[in-house]
């Protein structure tokens, strides 16, 4: 693995497991065995380490940034890699306001990505509506959706870490069922009679 | 004001236009026009200077830590006063998953009090539930919602703020409405009756 990727790993590990205010850059050079000089040839600071780590999450979040689910197990399986992701990125979205205030940068950059995110929830709630699977008339309604959805994808984790839960695969995905209750109660008798096909 | 007093409002000002990090207790007392070691003989340092905050906005959130609302509207205007105490405090939700991950005795204190809280909203829906005013047969219903309830009061305003949304009061209040929304689809035929009539 080369030094740049290296220090992504290792800076990782070391935002998770305490925060981002913790570990300096010369915490992590000194944890890589490297010279902070060799470490700052690759990344000028903090900054640009957690700039690189928020575009590797989301490339993993969204390898085809196109992507809109057609059916509710497909959207399931696009949130549940969703949690599996932001819990191995767990740092970002446990300080990510805090982050949004201190980085100009991550902040456009993250309102652009979160943004484009939202239009294609909608999208696929306007889809499943137009299919009769969903009953969403008002168009408050898909907006009130398309929030509650990402805010349970955001803000879930860190919630319950808050609360002192024990962070299991079990918890990781809780937000997921409260997103889909949320979904289920939107759903018409066709939507229903769908998707106990699709998930046999 | 005695200083002490007047310490808490200026950092809340400072804390809140930028971020608890960029605030030294240094930039506070010089804000103020006092000495550093004025300060110091208040607060010992910046964490003794959150907590105090912490304290005091608890104290506006529930000045009767037992109180229990008994009707929908009587919950609705709690929720408001939350929304509106919690955006006088802004960086503290803005903050709030980071500054836990920074000092241990505010995780417990808040973890203790968010408890206790989740308790009262979990006695609230069980006594609207036994009055035949919701209908939630499952434990799970009223966990799920209690879940629903604490995650927009603390994450709705940062995570809109994130959207680059402008932050009036009718977007610092959304929260509360989707809350709404989120309890209406359990109401009975008879409890909307008298929500209507509350309402009225």
């Amino acid at each position: 693995m080369k030094t740049k990727e290296r220090i992504l790993e290792t800076a990782l590990a070391l935002f998770n497991s305490a925060n981002t205010q913790a570990a300096t850059t010369n915490h992590i050079a000194s944890a890589m065995g490297i010279s902070p000089g060799n470490l700052h040839y690759h990344y000028k600071n903090r900054e640009e380490i957690i700039f690189a780590l928020y575009e590797q999450m989301h490339q993993k979040l969204f390898p085809d940034a196109s992507f809109i689910p057609q059916t509710l197990p497909a959207l399931n399986e696009q949130h549940k890699q969703f949690a599996l992701i932001s819990w191995e990125y767990r740092f970002f979205y446990r300080e990510l306001f805090f982050l949004l205030s201190r980085d100009a940068n991550l902040k456009e950059r993250f309102k652009t990505d979160n943004l484009a995110y939202k239009k294609r929830i909608e999208a696929m709630l306007f889809d499943f509506h137009s299919k009769g699977w969903m009953h969403l008339p008002l168009d408050n309604m898909i907006l009130h959706l398309s929030d509650t959805i990402l805010l349970f994808l955001q803000c879930w984790q860190p919630f319950l870490e808050s609360m002192g839960e024990p962070m299991d695969a079990y918890a990781i995905t809780g937000g997921i069922r409260r997103i889909e209750g949320s979904l289920r109660s939107f759903l018409t008798p066709e939507g229903l009679r769908i998707l106990a096909t699709l998930e046999r």
